[in-house]
Order: C-alpha cells, then sequence, then structure tokens
C-alpha cells in the first residue's frame, strides 16, 4: 500500500506547471504580490534589526538578498528574515480552513534560494505551488486538534512548505524527498503563547530556515524516518490529538488549496476586519469627519467581543486587536493601512476621543465575519449598517488592483518604479528566465 | 504569584558554583568527561560528513572549534555538530527519570560557545550544571505523556538547556532570560519516527543549535510571550496531555537531577544492557572462548524481546537492538565497546554464529534491567547467572575510571596523550581560568 507520505513525493516529482490550471497559477501570482509586498512593509520593522544584530555576525557567506534590506546573508538566514519580515505586521495571507499562513515559510525559503541559485520564473512558482499545496493539505489534515492544542500551525507546518519547495528545486529523488519531509517534520515547532511577541513573526521566519535545512540535509543523505506524516510517532499522531490522513490526498493534483486562499486588506487581527470594512463604507456613503462622530455603538459575535475588547491601549500593536481602534480608524480617517496600526495612531487625540465614546456589545445573532455599526453625528443624523461578509474573506476577494495598492502601501524601502517592477515581475514570473528579476527591484537602491 | 518560569529564572540568575555541592559539581564533571568522550567517538561518523557537505558552505566565520574534527565554522553550526556527534552511537548519558539524555544539548552548545568567547572554567562548569537542572525539571514535569506521546524529548526539551546555559554566559537580565527560555520553547521538535535514522542523532544538534539562537536573539531584545512553560498555550499546555509544573520547581538549588544521571557502559539500547553485562561476566568467570559456546537461552522482559527480537542483521546500527548480537559480543568477545557494533561486528562469522543459534524468551518475572542467562559449552558444561542490576544503572554506576576508558575508547581521532589531557581538563574544570584548555586536546592534530 502507498503510504500518505510516498503518496505525496509521487506527486510533488511528478508535477508539472504546465498541468496546473490557470486560475491555480493566477492565484499562485495573487500569493507573491501579497506576500511579497509584505516583506517590503515588515523589512524596516525593529524586529529585523534585533535580529540581524544577534544572528548576523554568525551568518554565512553573504550571497543572497533579504526582501526590503540592504545587507546579504547566506540564504538559510535570510529565508528566516524573510519569513519574519512578511509575517511581522499580521498582514499576510490566511487559510480560511486552517488558519495557517501558508505563503511566507514558503516565499521566504524560495526567495533566498532563487537569490543563490539560477531558478526560472516557471520553476519558481511551480515550487511556491507545491509547497504551499503540501503546508495546506497537512494543514487541513491536522485541523482542528493541531490548531486547537495550541499550535502556530503557521510555523509548526510551514517548515514541510519550504522544504517540499527548495527539495523540488534542489531536484531531489523520491527518497530524499522523503528524507526531507522527515527532517521537517522533526523540527516542526511554534507555540501560540508567542502571540502578541516578536516570537509570532519568529515562526515563519524559522521554519522557512529548518524546512531549507531540511532540503539541504536530504540532498546530502542525511536519513530520516520513514513514516514521518503518518507513523505511530509521526508528525500528525505527536502533535494533533484528532488527524483525517484522508486530507492529505484527496483531490491531490485537481483541487488546489490555492484557490481558497484569502489576503487581508488591513494588517490587523481578521476579526475587527468587518468593523473596519463597514466604518470605511459608512463615512465613504454619508461623508462625514472624525469631528463630527458623536456615538458608535457596535454589535458583534461575542467572541469577537471577547478577543477584542481593548480601549485602554498605547501601543500600535495593540490596536491591531482593539475593535475600538477599528471602529475609530474606519469612521476617523477612512483607512486602515500600516499607519492606522503605529503607536502614533494609536495615541492621535481625534482616534482616540472616537475609540472611548464607541460602545460594543456581543450578540450571538451576529456572525465572526459581520458586524452591525450604530453611528449618531453631531447634526443629529444615525446612520448605519448591517455587514454580513467581510472585504477579503473569500465570498469578496481582494482584486489583483486591490492587492497592488496594498503591495505600493507597503513598499516604503523602495521607490514607486521598483514597487512597480516587482508587481509585474509576479504577474510575468511565468515567462521570467531567471526568477531573481522579482528579488533585483525589491532590494533599497 | 510567582510563575514558574519567573521562579527558573531567578533561580538561574542568582545561582552561585560554589553554592552546589561538592558531589553535584562532581556529577557534572563525569558527565562532562562521558559527553566529551562521546563527540569524540562520533565526530568521525559518516553522519558528520553528511551534515558538514549540506549546511558547511552556508557556515558563517569559521571561528568555532568542532569537537573531534579539524574544521571550524560559526559557533551555531558548530553546536549542532557537536550535538550529532555526541549522540549518534546511543552512547550518552540518560535519566532514567525522562529517558533525556541532557548532556548533548546543554554541552554541545557551550563547547561552541566556549570556544569563541572567553569562559572561566568555573563558569563553564556552572552554566552545564544548570542548562542541565533546567532540561532534567521541564522532563520531569512533562514525564511520561511528552515522551509517550512520541517526542525525543532530548530534542523538544534539550533546547532550555541550551538557551539556558548560554543565556547565562552571556549574562541575561531576568526579562532576557525569559525571553530566552520562550524562544526555546517555541522551538522545541523532535520526533521518536526518527529513531533507527540520522534524524535521532539530529535532535539534540539541532536543540543546542536552537537554543543557543534563543539566547543570541533574547540579548538583543527579540520578546517572546511571558508564560512560555506554564501558558495555556506554553510548552507544557501544548505538548503534554498531563503534566505536573510544580516539579519545575521542588527542592531548586537542593536536590540536583545532576545525581540521578546514569552513563551507558555500552554504545547500544539500554534494553540489551543487562544481556551484554551478564554474558561479559559469565566468560570472564568460565573462560571459555567464543568456538566452544554450544546453546544460548536468555530469558529477558516481554517488552524487551518484542523490541529487541532482531536475529537476520547485517549493518551496526541494527546490531544496537539486537538482544542476540548482545549476547554474541557479551559471550564472543568479552566487551561491547565501539568496535563491536561495527558492520564488521555484524558480519563477523565467529559473533554471527552464536547469535543464530541463541534462544530469547520473554519472561514476566523478569525485570527490564535484568536477565537470566544459561550458555553449555562443548565440554559440556552450563553455566548461568540472573543478573537483577545492570552496570551503569543508578546502583552500578560507572566508576571514574571506568567513565576515563570509556572516554579513550572513543578518543582515537585524537592522541592518546590528547585523550589523557581532555580528561585531565574535565576533572579540574572549576580550576581552569578559560574552558578552552578543555577544548584544545579534543582537536586531531
Amino acid at each position: 500500500m502507498v503510504t500518505p507520505t510516498a503518496a505525496l513525493v509521487d506527486y510533488i516529482l511528478g508535477s508539472r506547471l504546465d498541468a496546473i490550471p490557470d486560475d491555480v497559477r493566477h492565484e499562485g501570482k495573487r500569493a507573491l504580490v501579497n506576500i511579497v509586498g509584505c516583506a517590503l512593509g515588515g523589512a524596516d520593522h525593529p524586529v529585523m534589526d534585533i535580529a540581524i544584530a544577534a544572528l548576523g555576525p554568525h551568518a554565512g557567506p553573504p550571497v543572497s538578498a533579504v526582501i526590503g534590506r540592504r545587507e546579504r546573508f547566506d540564504p538559510l538566514l535570510a529565508s528566516l528574515l524573510n519569513g519574519v519580515s512578511s509575517h511581522v505586521h499580521d498582514y499576510d495571507d490566511t487559510l480560511p480552513k486552517n488558519y495557517i499562513h501558508a505563503s511566507s515559510p514558503v516565499a521566504s525559503a524560495l526567495l533566498a534560494y532563487a537569490s543563490v541559485n539560477e531558478v526560472s520564473g516557471p520553476d519558481f512558482l511551480h515550487a511556491f505551488i507545491l509547497g504551499f499545496e503540501i503546508v495546506s493539505r497537512i494543514g487541513n489534515a491536522t485541523y482542528p486538534a493541531h490548531y486547537e492544542a495550541g499550535w502556530h500551525s503557521t510555523g509548526s507546518i510551514g517548515v514541510f512548505g519550504a522544504a517540499v519547495a527548495v527539495g523540488r528545486l534542489l531536484g531531489l529523488d523520491a527518497q530524499r524527498m522523503t528524507w526531507a519531509i522527515g527532517l521537517a517534520a522533526t523540527q516542526g515547532a511554534g507555540i501560540r503563547e508567542m502571540f502578541g511577541s516578536m516570537g509570532k513573526g519568529f515562526h515563519p521566519g524559522s521554519s522557512a530556515q529548518r524546512g531549507y535545512m531540511a532540503a539541504l540535509l536530504a540532498e546530502k543523505g542525511f536519513t530520516s524516518g520513514r513514516l514521518p506524516l503518518e507513523g505511530p510517532r509521526g508528525f500528525a499522531a505527536v502533535t494533533s490529538a484528532e488527524y483525517d490522513l484522508g486530507k492529505l490526498t484527496v483531490d491531490l493534483g485537481r483541487h488546489f488549496e490555492l484557490t481558497d486562499n484569502t489576503y487581508k486588506p488591513f494588517p490587523c487581527g481578521i476579526v475587527v476586519h468587518p468593523t473596519i470594512d463597514a466604518c470605511i463604507q459608512l463615512r465613504e456613503k454619508h461623508g462625514f469627519s472624525a469631528e463630527e462622530v458623536e456615538a458608535v455603538e457596535l454589535r458583534v459575535a461575542p467572541l469577537v467581543k471577547d478577543l477584542c475588547n481593548k480601549k485602554e491601549i498605547s501601543v500600535g500593536l495593540e490596536g491591531k486587536f482593539s475593535i475600538y481602534h477599528a471602529a475609530a480608524i474606519g469612521l476617523g480617517r477612512g483607512k486602515a493601512a500600516l499607519a492606522e496600526f503605529t503607536d502614533e495612531a494609536v495615541n492621535d487625540p481625534a482616534l482616540k476621543r472616537i475609540r472611548l465614546l464607541a460602545e460594543a456589545n456581543g450578540d450571538p445573532a451576529v456572525h465572526e465575519d459581520g458586524v452591525v455599526v450604530t453611528v449618531r453625528l453631531k447634526d443629529g443624523r444615525e446612520v448605519g449598517m448591517h455587514l454580513s461578509e467581510s472585504l477579503g474573506n473569500l465570498k469578496r476577494p481582494l482584486s489583483d488592483a486591490q492587492l497592488e495598492a496594498k503591495f505600493r502601501d507597503q513598499a516604503k524601502v523602495v521607490t514607486p518604479d521598483q514597487a512597480d517592477e516587482a508587481i509585474t515581475a509576479c504577474w510575468i514570473i511565468d515567462q521570467l528566465d531567471d526568477a531573481a528579476r522579482l528579488i533585483a527591484p525589491c532590494i533599497p537602491r
């Protein structure tokens, strides 16, 4: 009988890009536009300087670029740094089926690999799609038990995607690809206790680095267990109280999980997205200013109030999980980009005023992806709306143009021309003779 | 209330070597003699060449020595390599309370750190004792659920010891030591599916490297969660179905887990140790040769037969878990050193003959740490013994002289004079002004 791992390996080795449907390839490009933009947006975050100060002195030959940075490091450290920057703003993609942010670990390793090895654009896209698929499927097979146990699956499962993607580009044979998956399985880590600290952004970075290492070791003959996913002491059994290995291979090569991927319109917790979305729409429709807002009532799912009931806040990171700050920026500024989640924004008197006067009530009738907003203005008008599908979810996906705008908003460390060049490179990645043409415009000049 | 993590941090920062009892300090030296010897013994194992071929090209400045090797690498890769070599022969120490091999991850990181930083001998020994203690206590708190789930706790928990030991030498303050423990918690990994492959030896190496990284990151201000061990999504809850956090701190600074550490007399699975031990004793007492053995009957605990019922074997690694090979080397050679677990030994006709004629029977009356051996010789004599405590366990610990002999047997990559110098350095480590004096004689000339 073919084991699930063997079936995955067989698929990874036999897959051809031209057999992957156009819509999947396009979704792969959308994911690249999104994740490269996020890496640029996080590239000058203080966490990057800290990581570089700590690990840079021990880095290998400075051959690999890091997205959004001038320094070069060995590709393993570059993988880690790409992963940290692309996740640190909580702005990357999300798989609603299992809450994994799959692009960061996969793309972070691939971008480093392609920076030091010649990789054609089609091969790069193909490896990305395969890595993404493996992460998603291991996520599906172990969800929800794995996540509920407290694993941050972007780290604990992301490592597989980096191993498979780099392993595919290294041309590993079936035995070595199995070892690479095994060495990924035995490095999977990352716990949710880190949420709210730099440790969260560390996870996709670390998994990119460890997955890359797994592929390198396997290539040279470093052996690992034969049943890394399905064995009695394999990844699924060890980390997940319940799991369904059938999900690893069902419709493999026919259904691609990339088509279920979502992209955040706002750099903050997904649960405050509906509030921001509705408040922006109200402001656009009724044309009021921040000063005119006199009262705000939010009705949200009880879980959302539980998670985001933060009014007394002073740093930007806290704003990412405050339902009141969400209302304040939507009503007060009509947008929610990186600038709305800085310390400055949280302490902006106009926003603070709205945050403090806003009220939120849990209402079991409201879905987690919805909100009911009522706003009273100083002129006596009362305006409101009931939002049931939030921008960015699978039913209201960001358009290609919106993804481009999100990219440009984040790409402050490069010139607008460079940003355009990088965006174009993502859209035509399958026509590029060298994937490095996507990387070059992402380096500050 | 002081959290368990805070209590551990407080202890680590406030501990003084001169407040640690003499017997504990001596046991720390014994653990060093043992683990440095194991690192020398594994230094020329093929797995080391593979790891170096894969990761060496991405290594940082070649400043750190690796025990038993001529190459130098950055201290993070050196930590990994020291960890692989010191565990690859399954010859390092064991904590009977939780089956963790605690010395490898801790010493592997410390030896790399001390190779590139000036560390006094007393500080080195002190950091080792502290790292060992933390690993042991986290192991106790999560045993048996953690191990039974399938974690190879030498990897998943070893990482804490490396972080704490290096963190102590870096002089981390309480906040940073907490972050280091958090960054260790979120990197803990290693599954038992890897047993029987190179993945097993990878675990202490990887945990040494990751723990060292955790300390470096924390030093520069990389934050992590506040309750890494005890939080609802912390290490214990995520990885262990049941746990007892009280064991983290009970008698902390009064009872030291080092005093419960054991050292293997033979480089193989602990469960075949009683058979080897008894067979060596029989041969010594009765003075027969391999050729004279005509029949062998072993009565062992049923679990031991289950685990080690391997007769048709052809490679040395398999011999480590064959009860029949164990009898063959004990009766046929009267010893069980590294040379008895090579491919050559497994295929030695004289040993193979005994292996094939030996019989093993499970007997619930025999303890796992015991064996009943009966041997019939060609001259008609029947000799036998019932062993109830195996050499190397807590009741029959290896003597200092036996540890030295074990070291010398493994130290083939350096000269006998170097081996003596290294052994002496371990015994007088708390009088050395520079711990590098332990490392220098471990490098082949």
